[in-house]
């Protein structure tokens, strides 16, 4: 996730939004230590990792009513790089069985119930951006 | 992924091959507690799963010198019912920089550098499933 903002800290992890949401409220979680493995998440930062999941879902059920959400940890990208530079991250892509109206854009997931396409985008202002992220926050 | 064959288990998940192969070593990982979304995994599973991904990875390094791995929590396919029936599950694909050649076939992972292509099949004979089943368990 090359272009993203953030706006939100565990112990653990950052926490940005992606500036293209074509998934409304989709997040990029950044291990903030060095790693370029899942192997290599300790056990601490599990247990992190896991109270962000619950809060980050619940937030976005209530901000938005996602229906559903994908997480994955990939990493594709930075392969394309010699060397390779991977650092562990998580996708966190909320997913919408219905199109979401929110700060004047509508945002349609038109590959529910199927893969997210990584490659679809929706640009939104900076503005729109800055109220998706209080609308998240309200609920974290 | 629906069709699967049980290999492996640790005390809350079960491992599956994939009975499609185009990323050689392909898993599907379910818990195996009635479970819909990723915030309902508990502590003790968490635990469980971590200890997994290691054995896993570690694995698939040493049978198939797979290059990197893409880990995903999705159940986009279980909202295509009505009502949905999500059962909480994660896909673990190998990747491949480089064509692997195993049991007389060639797997090359044409997507490398990018996200896995969920509908590219490789169909294999049972026979090479079983083979890159004992393959895996060597190192487990």
């Amino acid at each position: 996730m090359s272009d993203k903002i953030l706006f939100y800290e565990t112990d653990h992890w950052d926490i940005y939004l992606a500036r293209t949401q074509a998934y409304l409220g989709y997040c990029g979680i950044y291990l903030k230590r060095k790693a370029k493995t899942m192997s290599e998440i300790n056990p601490e930062e599990w247990r992190d990792f896991q109270q962000l999941v619950k809060k980050l879902e619940s937030a976005l059920k209530s901000s938005f009513k996602a229906t559903m959400f994908n997480w994955a940890c990939l990493m594709n990208m930075s392969y394309r790089n010699d060397p390779p530079t991977p650092q562990v991250h998580w996708h966190f892509i909320p997913r919408y069985r219905n199109e979401v109206k929110f700060a004047g854009e509508v945002f349609p997931d038109t590959e529910f119930g199927g893969p997210a396409d990584f490659y679809r985008e929706k640009i939104v202002s900076e503005e729109v951006l800055k109220q998706i992220i209080d609308e998240i926050k309200k609920h974290l």
